[in-house]
């Protein structure tokens, strides 16, 4: 926890998550909150500068803070800051970026 | 799940996989369902732009759109979009591209 | 499974073999049929484009088509094919290649 | 333990962190001494001079004196100095740096 | 078994062994076969072209044919050729080589 | 055991360490000996020349003879020498150089 | 076992060592043979060339033939020649050169 905190910015090539409440609409237009299926989708809040390669040389984050993102099943760290809960995953760790067209 | 979206673009060498459902015919012409066969065929959808290399180097997906390709027996994530289910794998566990003739 | 395709092209450094069925004769000249002697003696039927080496280089496949080789005793991955078994070996897997004299 | 020594200059890319203690408020106004979140967060006191890359040249340490840090939730050496108790991590295990604003 | 093959020919750093008898003489001039001592002797058949470097180049085995060796306890496999029985190790995997004077 | 020797010259980044009796005063000004505090604080006796990078150069080793040193809690290996007893530590172990001021 | 050879030329970084018995005076002068003692302290009897780096050079064996060295107290490989017992290591593995002064 590091809730009297306001905002992290996360070191080499982490990435902080927001996970996204998915929201699904029945076939009768009712809405239904899919509590499943917030556990891997999330926004791009923040990334770091990115992770040195073997030669020292800075590799940039592979992707940027709006993105929604796959997240996997498993990893991620929780992080409790004083507006909200997020994650934080390494970039090589996230699966793709989700597009809604 | 990330089921209220509709795709998804793979990062690193990631590939996005429509598994296959393979019918085949039986020596008397009726066409089987053959159930078992469709865990390790799919067509790529699309691919990531390619793993970093030790010197920061992009080396491109060895796959591409289009692709029938003969998957791993373990391995993989099952990706739900609002148009059906699919499968990443990295290109590397792919084991090699199918053809008819 | 992949039975209603003719052909695999393999990936990387993979190698697609054919498992020989090795036929022994008797001192007294009949063919005996060692099934046991099937299991590590194939035919290369065709191979990859080679592995990546740490500069991101291909480093081409150490045997060729037709190549008659020694395979380990574990690992291997079966593969079905609308013409029979095949068998799949990285190529640095392959024990050695096999000559009749 | 170390307790009759004053000052710890890490080496390599370690680097030393004093944790700090969260005050939370209530929404009352009443000040909340939360124990559990003092496991996490530190202040930053002194970098070691950072890590040989594989062509033996050094890479600095990301984070500096002063900063406010997010720490894993394991990991980390105690380090009892004569003027108080510190922790030891590696710059590569700590997860972000926390801002107020 | 590749008993139906005369000739191995070991690929990238691989090396075909012969194991050796080795005979002891007693005290008493009584020539004594050491069973037990037969394990981990032997001698270099056949050699492969070498293991490929980080860069891709050829790193030349580290013996010859005609060398005697010690063998490590453990590993090797097992290869049955039509004129006998054989071992396969890789070079690095060698400890020495034997020599009587 | 090595004990009929009198000094050991470490090899690669191995660091001997003679372990220090620390000497704590209780408030009282009456001097403790705390036993557990040994076992993590050493001086450096002797370094080795130093480890060789992955271009086979050599990287010297990180601390020098009379550095007051933090050792892990885990590891090392002790030496008994014809003068007392030492520990040898791969100098990347050793967490930091403490100072009395 | 090697026992119908008389020398063994060590391959790679491997050091071919004659473990020394260590023999310690009681305070009465008395000659104790200190059987635990035997077990880590060797002298270096032949060298093998040295290692190849990531590039396929060699890096030379930090020991040479005469070192009394300290050796770990596991691992290790017994090595009978026709003239005795020995041991290999590996010279990564060797602790430090001993000295009587």
């Amino acid at each position: 926890m590091a809730s009297s905190f306001k905002r992290l910015a996360p070191l080499l090539n982490r990435v902080l998550i927001k996970k996204v409440e998915v929201v699904n609409k029945s076939p009768a237009g009712i809405i239904l909150q899919d509590t499943a299926s917030q556990e891997n989708v999330g926004e791009v809040v923040e990334v770091g500068p990115g992770q040195f390669d073997n030669n020292g040389k800075v590799i940039p984050v592979i992707v940027k803070a709006g993105d929604k993102v796959l997240l996997p099943d498993y990893g991620g760290t929780k992080v409790k800051l004083n507006n909200g809960e997020y994650w934080l995953y390494r970039d090589s760790d996230i699966l793709g970026i989700l597009h809604k067209d």
